[in-house]
């Protein structure tokens, strides 16, 4: 289960490896708002997304004796890159297990990070067959993408800068809206507010059709999704909440916002315009309800976060034809 | 004449007001150039330049008898912007002339972050008769865009930033790419770095056909552009080096650059699919000799400032479309 004291030594462990993202802020923002809009831009993190933090705590709280021997993750996407390059930059090898199907600009990417990459057929074989033999084999750790305790306390440790960022700039009580597939990094954040800005309610975000965690929260029980594909949203599209992510967001988070893929692409293009930081669309949910869905939303002010900017270039574009101001 | 005392004293009044923005990297753009690329993204700056730094440092220095009746600027682009939120945010008037044909779009933005807009007929009439009209009326104090000691210290506060932010990552000798215009961001950080990094030498960047300061350095003497339209690089186009920023660059800055528009866009690209920041044509040029005229600059490692990030969308989405990777 993970604690403060467990973020807290995740952030000891990330200073000088992951980067302390900005806290920005535009007039243009907080007036489409209607309140101060305050981003914490976690696109700019290594490998452009969130993931590298629980990738580092995950792999740096290891033992001496099995940490040489290396990592497996599972993923096409941003934990993927967050694996590998954590992975590389601690010198241990690391293997991405990945459909052969999985677009070539992300394999490619996740092998120029150092990472070992095997791909699999999703038609005939089984992921996880491969990766328990190669495991075995190996003595490798799997890294999940979320439900683990120290993949918990490395996203928390933004959270711990949103909470200091935050008092700079003046502000202690607000929403804060995290994009959330399996809910690592929003209960993360979640965990680390709880003790270090008591004023703060998380909110999970999600896009329409895929909200899992907002009919979890609202039955008190885990619901899944219907599909986990056809959203532009997929970095953020996961079967349910977690088992060990679930209990800490139903303790600590308020009701779960729901945008459309429209919704998001809108906030791409102001974050475009107005922040000059890319998104992608899953990442691009929190600051879309802050923008357009401020009725849901209380306080004079709101946090979003914008956790990953992995957008494919085909989709940015169209998001800047249709909605940039 | 800006002194290293000017610049420190302009970063105490700046201190919570300015963003201090991040140094960037990817060890994509490291294998791109062959050594490795630090980037001082400065489009993540309060209105998506560093205009804003030169703007706050002059205001914020004006005598307490002169600055409440306010500022005027002449300019259509980063300064009219900089210039009208450091103002706003000091709470006086800020009036900023621009053409009348000037884009709607940066009209509207000067306008919604507090400045009175005053329009001209480039044709018919005298942006500096009109100025001049109205600083004798209202008594407003004109603020340079870079021929001034006070806009070149707040302008030198990135070039503290980049000695602090380099030593934390272990860099302490590198050319320091500028993209370089009037000169007032090139020769601010210049001088910051003589004073707190000398293992760094400046160099300035311009786009091929407007090389104005290349050629002066080049020459000893200020050279002027043939042109000043026809460049997708605007931001950066002046005519000349200044008469207060050339002594500064030619006593302390390397050879300058020049790269095509073409490297331009690619630059552009890179840090939109490497980086996850937005970067306009100008602001994009000292990236762009990084990435692209490696042959030209010596080192383990480079440091280059992304100075803008106000770009057209259509501009934008044809970058994305021809070079992203």
């Amino acid at each position: 289960m993970t604690s403060i004291a467990m973020i807290e030594a995740a952030a000891d462990r990330l200073r000088g490896h992951a980067r302390r993202t900005p806290l920005l802020t535009s007039p243009f923002l907080d007036e489409l708002a209607g309140r101060r809009v305050l981003v914490k831009a976690e696109c700019l993190q290594h490998t452009g997304s969130f993931k590298f933090r629980g990738a580092w705590s995950a792999i740096s709280a290891l033992p001496p004796e099995t940490r040489p021997r290396g990592v497996i993750a599972f993923s096409s996407g941003n934990h993927a890159q967050g694996v590998a390059m954590a992975a590389h930059l601690h010198g241990v090898p690391a293997v991405i297990v990945m459909p052969s199907d999985a677009p070539r600009i992300k394999i490619d990417n996740t092998r120029e990070l150092g990472a070992e990459v095997v791909l699999y057929d999703r038609a005939t074989e089984s992921r996880e067959e491969i990766g328990a033999a190669l495991a075995e084999e190996r003595g490798l750790t799997l890294i999940k993408p979320y439900d683990d305790p120290q993949v918990i306390a490395g996203q928390g440790t933004t959270g711990l800068e949103i909470a200091e960022q935050a008092a700079e700039l003046g502000v202690a009580q607000a929403q804060v809206l995290v994009p959330c597939g399996g809910g690592g990094l929003t209960s993360g954040i979640a965990l680390a507010l709880e003790a270090r800005a008591p004023g703060m309610r998380v909110r999970p975000v999600e896009p329409e059709g895929f909200d899992d965690t907002a009919r979890s929260l609202a039955s008190g029980r885990i619901q899944h999704n219907d599909r986990l594909i056809g959203s532009i949203c997929d970095a953020i599209i996961t079967p349910a909440p977690g088992q060990v992510t679930f209990p800490i967001l139903k303790r600590l988070c308020g009701p779960g916002l729901v945008v459309s893929e429209d919704d998001a692409l809108h906030s791409i293009a102001q974050a475009f315009a107005r922040l000059k930081v890319v998104a992608e669309p899953g990442g691009a949910v929190a600051l879309a309800a802050a923008l357009f869905h401020a009725d849901q939303i209380e306080g004079e002010a709101v946090i979003a976060v914008i956790s990953g900017g992995n957008v494919d270039t085909p989709l940015y574009r169209k998001a800047l034809e249709r909605f940039a101001p």
